[in-house]
């Protein structure tokens, strides 16, 4: 017989009534009858329960046991009696009577309960993570995470991807963030960088003839914490395809996506392939976002003309000024109360808005403070445009520029929540495709990339020589599902000379951009494919199956908000020889010292995201 | 028809003769024969060979191409004649008569040829690690590598292990080697440090309950380059198993390795399992080595007891101070001339060894100069003793303790080089047991830990209170393929008593013990199971199944031997402002600064090595 055991705590049925076997696990529960002793015995598999027959020295020890010990339990398998069976329980038709029991380790008093769903504050259960983990929600969370990503990686196999280790260890990239760095012992006075994404590396894998690499690749960004970011380190299936389109990336991503999805989304209704693609521009009209959450059904109308030098002054002068007026939708909500309308005002002028106007719809027009004011016809020409009816409402958000498409978005987000109009169990993806390749920065009036420099403009060479720079689209897009952005990717920019004028367009002369970016135009130089990628969070993907808005409740072993491991005492000082080795002093704290505030290095464009 | 392929370069056979198909890959090499235009077109999967008519537009483009550009043709498959037929290439039948040709990047200069086996200066090579890689035999063993690790994970998973992700931001540990540090940004002064091994995560995942743990974990020691080691990052399958034994770890170890060497052993013979258990007593004694090559069919002899006393001065002095007389069989030797002999003398002498006396044997008796002072019984014992018979001969390593086991196990490998005795064509695995738990210090005198201070000792606490610490085994082991060692493992001490008792023979406190391993000691106090495991070494691995001794030939962008990356630039100076955000400052270099020897931190035992 094995030392520890012949089954899992979740195997021994009816049948195997009158075998002698070997069990061991953790004493999840103890439940004293009247002499006889109880043990729910657990593993990473179930629950078995063990009867400590009275009046033998079995019960002394099984008494001293506190829950959590982990013990051995050798005896014979019995069917329950009738009334004794648990249906609910894979093995509530047997119970094992012991006849010999090994503590393997005895636990001391817990810290907290591992039996239950009490919430317990989060710096507790992360400074005793090896407890927490053993929580039910917990190991379905953490295995999810690994069946997901064993998932992504037969897929993208099946898809003709292989899977190649890039380095952590490396250089500084061009990314947006903050790199964190290691010092070089034997290089004093300089440092590697932690990859922010291996993005350079699968680009240069394309150059060298890998034809289609993926990668779940840990990514580091020095970063404050997120909701959706552990602080630190996180992980994404990080692909590349060389002689690729723009379709072809998206065929792989919404295979593998939506397979995924399909496979642990718990029967939720995923989007069929193809997801939509959405022009920015258009997302950005009809959902106030470049980040649409699908299952919310609301679309937003421009209704500016409609109120331009109408008998509403208020918007009447927004249109004059260039301003625009957008319509938000909300069917059904003609019957609401007038708390309905006033709470909304109340959440609008919270959110940093003058208020939140609106017109109801009845059999005979538009009714409320803005209909008052305004010609029936407009009124007529606003439901017209938001396709409503007699009983419907519409709200309004205007104002200037990105200012009112972000907060019609909101207040799109905002109506559909409180009419309970967002689709339940589904998970709705689409493509955001088209994203301007520049954009005026706002401070300095000058001509900026809008997004990640490396991709590819549409039109090419000549679109940047002969177009509005303003006008050019760059073959970037993101894919987003329920309003959550898995990743954003590209076709990149594989022509050096396509690469100079796109940048000569964003103020760079092309000795700048040969100093920066000099490794990757190089290798280009030697005969590069075209080639496209993606990068989706595998973060963000469990988060989303397991319904968890917090990254840390689906990783194993996650830093704290303040980037501290509770558990294993990390960050922590070093020895002065270790800092010395290292050709390093600490800098004495500045009396009063302010953190930096979370942004980028300041060097350079956003470049380089997927 | 797609952009830019319909094909592979590998794909077309003369059954597609006729058809209209579009190729996209590298200009692999072009031949001009009279007007007509060949190139070799080359993809990731292989080649196809493109007819550029005579007298076509097509004909400018194509001369003006230099090789490793890379182009997409769209043209006729073409059927070839008999006599144009290549045999050799999966595509010989046919040809691509192109109709159009894409110039997708025109290629520079190169710095050195993609095509063909050359061989170029390794710096060269890794500063143009991109077109290195697309060279035949690093596409091979890149793939090679990528196919190991799938295998790795699709082995481990069928037998019920699942892959979690520990931090690769974490807290110094103590391993043996020395670790790369990450200044902690939002705490000045402080440091993560990145994982020798993830060991204790390991650990503590058993303490939580997930039972069978596996990681193609990444791991990095700041020690200097090996050959057969990285400097900074390197692989292992990280294995941790709950309620197993040492035997439960050795199956799994065999049942994946045994079948992922049989997988991509390219037909050479791989040990059956049961792989042979060798007592680390018994393999220093047969192969002065505890990493012995099984591949080498000799086993060392003690005849310390033959020339005790004997009329071979040297020999007989040295056994009577108490050191040992090792008899390494030469067989088939007897007929080799005196040169033979007379070479592998000045071998030993270079190795630092007095010399290599020996005896043949020939039907009458020992000869050769040890024999002719040797009692000839002496002479019969020890030809007994090693197996041998008339032809064979006998090489002797004489002297003291740990040298003459080392130099014994050095003859054993030169003299079945020598004699071509060594196995071809496989793939010899063993497993080396019951390591001592102590050692004396040969410097101080104390007892020490001999090599994992976490590893279980035989018997447990009663072996440790009872028994002479230096006769106490571990459950420790190693797996050794072809003298290689891929692995150490342990089943882990996971009783805090015990621990405590451990380290206390070693000549820690408790208080020591509980200030360095407090964290792990806790967790142990909270229920934690028996558990073992491993971690063998993946680039080892491949680098023995590519037959490569030198690992960056089977890493995909490695670090060259001084830790630099000369194709990123890595590592770097740091911006004066970043290095002030991580508040920190470079000392000066001091006058003539020495390198510091590549040791351990020198705090404390080299501990968790598996």
């Amino acid at each position: 017989m094995h030392a520890y055991r012949t089954h899992s705590c979740s195997a021994l049925r009816e049948s195997d009534a009158g075998q002698i076997v070997r069990l061991s696990g953790w004493v999840h529960s103890k439940r004293d009858h009247g002499g006889l002793l109880f043990i729910d015995l657990r593993d990473h598999t179930g629950v078995t329960q063990i009867v400590i027959p009275a009046g033998t020295p079995l019960l002394d020890i099984a008494e001293k046991l506190r829950v959590e010990s982990v013990i051995t339990v050798t005896g014979e398998v019995v069917a329950r009696e009738g009334g004794q069976r648990n249906p609910n329980l894979p093995t509530g038709d047997i119970e094992l009577r012991a006849r010999e029991i090994a503590v393997q380790s005895a636990a001391q008093v817990l810290p907290f309960q591992i039996a239950g769903t009490e919430h317990y504050p989060e710096e507790l259960r992360l400074r005793y993570r090896y407890l927490d983990l053993r929580r039910e929600k917990m190991q379905r969370n953490i295995r999810l995470r690994s069946a997901v990503i064993a998932s992504l990686r037969r897929r993208m196999t099946a898809l003709g991807f292989t899977e190649f280790q890039t380095p952590i260890l490396t250089a500084s990239s061009p990314e947006g963030a903050r790199d964190f760095l290691v010092p070089a012992r034997l290089h004093p006075g300089k440092f590697y960088a932690l990859p922010q994404a291996p993005q350079q590396f699968k680009q240069l894998a394309m150059v060298a003839g890998f034809d289609r690499y993926f990668q779940i690749a840990p990514c580091f960004r020095d970063e404050a914490s997120r909701a959706d970011r552990s602080p630190g380190e996180f992980y994404q299936l990080d692909l590349e395809m060389a002689f690729a389109t723009q379709e072809d990336v998206f065929a792989v991503l919404e295979d593998v996506l939506g397979g995924v999805f399909a496979e642990f989304g718990g029967g939720r209704d995923v989007t069929q392939a193809p997801f939509p693609r959405i022009p920015y521009d258009e997302s950005m009209k009809l959902y106030g976002s470049d980040k649409p959450d699908l299952r919310n059904p609301l679309k937003i109308a421009d209704v500016t003309e409609a109120f331009a030098g109408s008998g509403f002054g208020l918007f009447a002068k927004i249109a004059a000024g260039g301003g625009e007026v957008r319509a938000i939708p909300a069917p059904g909500a003609g019957d609401r109360p007038r708390g309905f309308f006033d709470k909304l005002n109340t959440w609008a002028r919270e959110s940093g808005a003058g208020g939140l106007g609106y017109i109801i719809f009845e059999a005979d027009g538009g009714k409320g403070p803005i209909a008052r004011n305004l010609e029936p016809e407009r009124a007529e020409a606003i439901r017209a445009a938001c396709g409503l009816k007699a009983g419907d409402a519409v709200f309004f958000a205007a104002g200037n520029g990105a200012e009112v498409v972000k907060f019609s978005g909101l207040v799109r987000t905002k109506i559909a929540q409180e009419l309970g109009l967002v689709e339940e169990n589904a998970f709705r993806f689409c493509w955001i495709v088209d994203f301007p390749m520049y954009e005026v920065n706002e401070e300095t009036g000058a001509i900026d990339f809008s997004h990640n420099p490396f991709s590819m403009p549409q039109g090419g060479l000549d679109a940047l020589n002969t177009r509005d720079p303003l006008t050019v689209k760059a073959y970037q897009y993101d894919i987003v599902c329920n309003g959550v952005e898995l990743s954003s990717g590209a076709i990149r920019n594989h022509l050096p000379e396509v690469m100079v004028r796109a940048f000569e367009i964003a103020g760079y002369t092309a000795a700048d951009v040969e100093e920066r970016f000099g490794g990757m135009l190089n290798a280009f130089r030697f005969g590069a494919p075209p080639h496209g990628g993606s990068a989706p969070g595998v973060d963000r993907m469990v988060m989303l199956l397991a319904d968890e808005p917090n990254i840390r409740e689906v990783t194993l072993f996650p830093l704290n908000q303040g980037g501290e491991d509770l558990m294993m005492g990390a960050p922590a000082p070093l020895e002065p020889a270790r800092l010395k080795e290292l050709s390093l002093a600490v800098l004495p704290p500045k009396p009063k010292a302010v953190v930096a505030p979370d942004a980028g290095s300041g060097a350079g464009p956003d470049a380089g995201k997927n």
